[in-house]
């Protein structure tokens, strides 16, 4: 079949068969297919759709693009976690080595910032030494020793996604619920998962704005995994405002860390408790969510979460002494703070205008190949619905940056908001989706 | 704006403004704009639509993105018509060398045929020495002397439709209203002229098959011509049989000549008589319609029209001797007939059923980079309608390939269809548009 054909067929609204899906996916792989042709069915599958049956083929047909792991032989429980992206989203750091404190293993694959959410391994590589680069193999030492990885994607794996995903990103063809869920799902079941537990954020920070939009991405994921022999369960928490009180990079370790020495946020416990509780049900050593959030939380409480984290870094040959000494990390040079204009309670921070703030800051980035500032970070110095006096502060921005400090600070200083009255926060965790109330 | 952030607003639906369609036109001319995003661009426009200012906007940016000609200075009527393509239509042939015998100027630019429909440049290469690559200084000394060029665009001319359309031809784009109003547009405003009659083609052998199809088309050219000062009527006409009894090239030209001589077709006489006729009422030159038809036959029976055509073909360097000795054309070296398989009424044929056996035959083409056959072509030997006795023949295939002629003579075998009782006709001249009745 030729690639105009294929394209007309779509444009006119039919679904494509699997060999032709396969068909396509192997000319963006061998370059047969040229970028315009590619664009031009991208365009028409944003505007036409996919069936879960199209994304499904089309998923499958990206992870045998590649390289996949295979854990098949190991008998374990591998699971995974998939962030959709928000500010201050720390809890693949904490959930990591608590999951596999606990017996899941964890192959965790993640990407880098864009935009105004922060990246995972942007945040990993704060901590000095720490590799996220790691071939096969050294992923499945780790796993071995560890039970965790914390890695980007090897250059073998889902070679199809990154040369759709480069072009999805000036083609202005990122906004399709089948090609989302593709791309996340793709390099996911390259892992060599089992189960995975997908943290759909919703909110002002978040890509999905409205509860609506967060659930069809979530259908349409949990949907498609199933296809592909996956079990998914998808949990909806809020991103109107920023998870914790971290924001960056270095001050998001800490953040992550203290939570597993059991002094975290309140809101950031919670989060990390729930999806790692999710990710032992799914993975069978849980019990049912009840006994699986008890396991968890008594793996806070006696260190080995901590531990695991020590031992994750170490694995990855990063300076594991970072948990007990925070001055390891990089610190801002330049370090300012944003006052209380009036007294009142401190209102919780609209999550998008914080994300835009990080990105100003240099902690985020706006452009793919941009550098991140390791040390940029901004703190809430006190916790939402706090009273709070005028000309106290409420905010820390630091980075090595002075003018991108101060521009981010310029910007914060809009953002807060002191009422009067407490704030009545939305719920964190707002609904969870599983195959069953999908069907 | 960034291209990206152009092609998002026209996928999310909304129209684009002057400024973003002219920064896309000049990005297609200059080559900032890369295939992948036009294209992207192209299938959202196809999926998303494009209202009539948006399209008029786009067909000016075009026009301006290369050379035109103006006639401004000259006072007369400048006039052209566009066929949007059929089997058998040779009507430039005829049309041109009337309306210039009757005072008008036609600066006629044409194409070549791709698929079933034949391309008027192609038709008059069959004429020994004819010259269709003029420069625009040529075309202007032609019209000077003769009143009519018949000729191919020349390269400075609308550089943005080249590009633009040979992408649309390999990523599924071609089929938008707005995209061919605006191919079809540019490329006749560009000429300079002051008033354009369109011949919407309908039925199996034509791009319209819908009466529906063909109206909206229509209209959109219209309104698109009006909005950039062009007055233009559309004359839809039946296109579910061939035009005439001659399918080619050279075969074609004859038909032509013989037409000009008062001895062509009814059908083909007609709808060259009532285009022409339309061409004159909208040069001012002609009076009402019914005037303008008595002078177009009055310029046949005098020979006007015929000495007109010898003239253009001299002006062009070909061999005018053509018009009076139809063996200085190319003759086919093989030829071929269709018998009636049985005895009857010789049924009108199926205009896409011969269109597609013309380029079996060679006589058209099914790539833009093949070459054809001059001499190749398909004459009807009896009138649709006439009473033919099985056996005798009605069909002549003729071409330079054997292998092709037997092959377009099989196909063709299958179209003859021998029937009882007089078959009806649809109206040959369907229906007219004008600015009015689209307003």
């Amino acid at each position: 079949m030729r690639a105009v054909d294929l394209i007309r067929r779509k444009r006119d609204g039919h679904a494509l068969d699997a060999d032709e899906i396969r068909a396509f996916v192997t000319g963006v792989v061998d370059g047969s297919w040229p970028d315009y042709q590619i664009s031009a069915l991208l365009m028409a599958i944003v505007l036409r759709g996919m069936t879960a049956d199209e994304a499904a083929v089309l998923t499958d047909a990206m992870v045998r693009s590649g390289a996949r792991l295979d854990f098949a032989a190991w008998g374990a429980a591998v699971v995974d976690k998939h962030s959709t992206g928000g500010v201050g989203d720390k809890v693949s750091l904490v959930l990591g080595p608590l999951a596999a404190a606990c017996g899941v293993v964890v192959p965790m694959i993640s990407g880098r910032g864009l935009g105004h959410t922060g990246g995972t391994l942007d945040k990993l590589e704060a901590i000095p030494g720490f590799r996220t680069r790691l071939s096969a193999d050294e992923i499945r030492r780790s796993l071995e020793r560890v039970g965790c990885a914390l890695v980007g994607q090897t250059d073998d794996m889902v070679p199809a996604d990154r040369r759709l995903y480069a072009l999805r990103d000036v083609t202005g063809t990122v906004e399709s619920i089948p090609l989302i869920s593709a791309s996340i799902l793709s390099k996911k079941i390259a892992e060599g998962i089992k189960g995975l537990v997908l943290d759909v954020k919703v909110g002002s920070g978040a890509f999905m704005q409205t509860d609506d939009d967060a659930r069809a991405l979530a259908t349409s994921i949990i949907r498609i995994a199933a296809i592909n022999g996956v079990r998914t369960e998808a949990v909806l928490t809020a991103m109107d405002r920023p998870l914790g009180r971290a924001v960056g990079n270095a001050v998001e370790v800490i953040e992550a860390i203290e939570t597993l020495k059991g002094r975290g946020p309140a809101d950031t416990e919670q989060v990390c408790v729930h999806l790692t509780a999710r990710m032992l049900v799914l993975g069978g050593v849980g019990g049912d969510h009840a006994d699986a959030e008890r396991r968890v939380r008594a793996a806070i409480a006696s260190g080995e979460g901590l531990d695991r984290l020590r031992r994750i870094i170490e694995a990855q040959g990063g300076d594991a002494a970072v948990v007990d000494d925070y001055t390891r990390l990089p610190t801002p040079t330049y370090r300012v703070t944003v006052s209380a204009p009036s007294s009142g309670v401190f209102a919780p921070m609209d999550a998008g205008a914080v994300g835009r703030a990080s990105v100003i800051l240099g902690a985020g980035r706006d452009r793919v190949d941009a550098d991140v500032d390791p040390s940029a970070g901004i703190e809430l110095l006190l916790p939402p619905g706090a009273d709070v006096t005028a000309g106290e502060a409420v905010l820390a921005v630091g980075g090595r940056d002075r003018a991108r400090v101060d521009a981010a600070r310029d910007q914060l200083v809009h953002a807060v908001r002191i009422v009067s009255g407490t704030p009545v926060l939305t719920p964190l965790v707002r609904e969870v989706l599983d195959e069953a109330s999908v069907a």
